[in-house]
């Protein structure tokens, strides 16, 4: 998606290693303009698949999943919490994400009275490098017995091998932009 | 809001004590048709204030955010980390904030580069109890010098004295449904 490439050459930055920060536009500060593009191209992408729920991970996920919902009729969005918390249910799907930016593993969980038998969901986040958060949101999808009807991303680093393991597991993923590889600042899309 | 509070009263539940479980439409699965009448609302209630930033605080506030974005022409969202990161700028504005549901207090932060000096910001929130979160954000914006040109709320527990906290700071409250009281679980709005 060409407009999301320009966007992360000219606003995302590096810090050291891999780690590239988009935080101007979609995971500290949010370009909201922009997420309705991603959330057109999402819909373009999943025009043949029926969606019943869009299930993402908090906290950088939900703006993408809220403002995608507009191009799929509204359908409701559930955010896994990473955090338990007094006001969450007991009677949760849960799966163990490790964390590489924060150097921690966290239970997901998401309450079972809103992930059902049956239903068509679509995942959506807003990084995919390694898999984790996407295997552990198809997790607790399957653990409800219902459908991954496909992987929305908005940014893969693709010389990570998150896109390999959840291909092998049968899964369509679209990311919107792919990272070939990062090398002093300069980054090459696939 | 008549919308709302009808919502409320249909979809919500209670726990133990004062804890209104709102987690069917707005902080675990989010109900995105209902969120769009939110924004409408905010954007009729602060029509007369120049907005040029929403600021919100992860992970509740962040979808409410993202679509009243939509009906302030798409003015960019800013969102409060509630945990460090490695990937989190270390040039902050923190503040401290305990959370009564999760037991324990946060150092909120945003990164400086995304709140400036004269900018006016819409501070929004799924919900306003003791005013803790609320006062955290104000604390942010004026940290940078930005002036707070509103406080959005959606659920208002108003038999707490965060409204009261907040308009005693000079603060301009706008609040969705205000919860007078909740008895044995009926609930009575203002």
């Amino acid at each position: 998606m060409q407009l999301l490439k320009e966007k992360i050459r000219n606003d995302g930055y590096y810090m050291t290693g891999e780690i590239l920060k988009v935080d101007s536009f979609l995971n500290h500060q949010i370009d909201i303009a922009l997420l309705n593009e991603l959330g057109k191209e999402f819909k373009r992408r999943f025009n043949d698949v029926k969606i019943d729920k869009i299930l993402t991970i908090e906290a950088s996920g939900i703006g993408v999943a809220a403002i995608t919902s507009l191009y799929f009729d509204n359908v409701p969005v559930l955010f896994a919490k990473k955090q338990n918390a007094t006001n969450l249910s007991a009677d949760t799907y849960n799966a163990e994400v490790f964390s590489y930016t924060k150097n921690k593993t966290n239970t997901i969980r998401v309450d079972k009275k809103y992930l059902k038998k049956g239903e068509n969901v679509l995942i959506i986040d807003d990084f995919l490098a390694k898999g984790n958060a996407a295997i552990g949101l198809c997790s607790l999808a399957e653990q409800a017995g219902a459908n991954v009807a496909g992987i929305g991303i908005v940014i893969e680093k693709s010389f990570q091998d998150g896109r390999k393991r959840l291909v092998e597991k049968g899964f369509k993923v679209e990311s919107l932009a792919r990272i070939k590889s990062i090398n002093d600042g300069a980054i090459e899309f696939l």
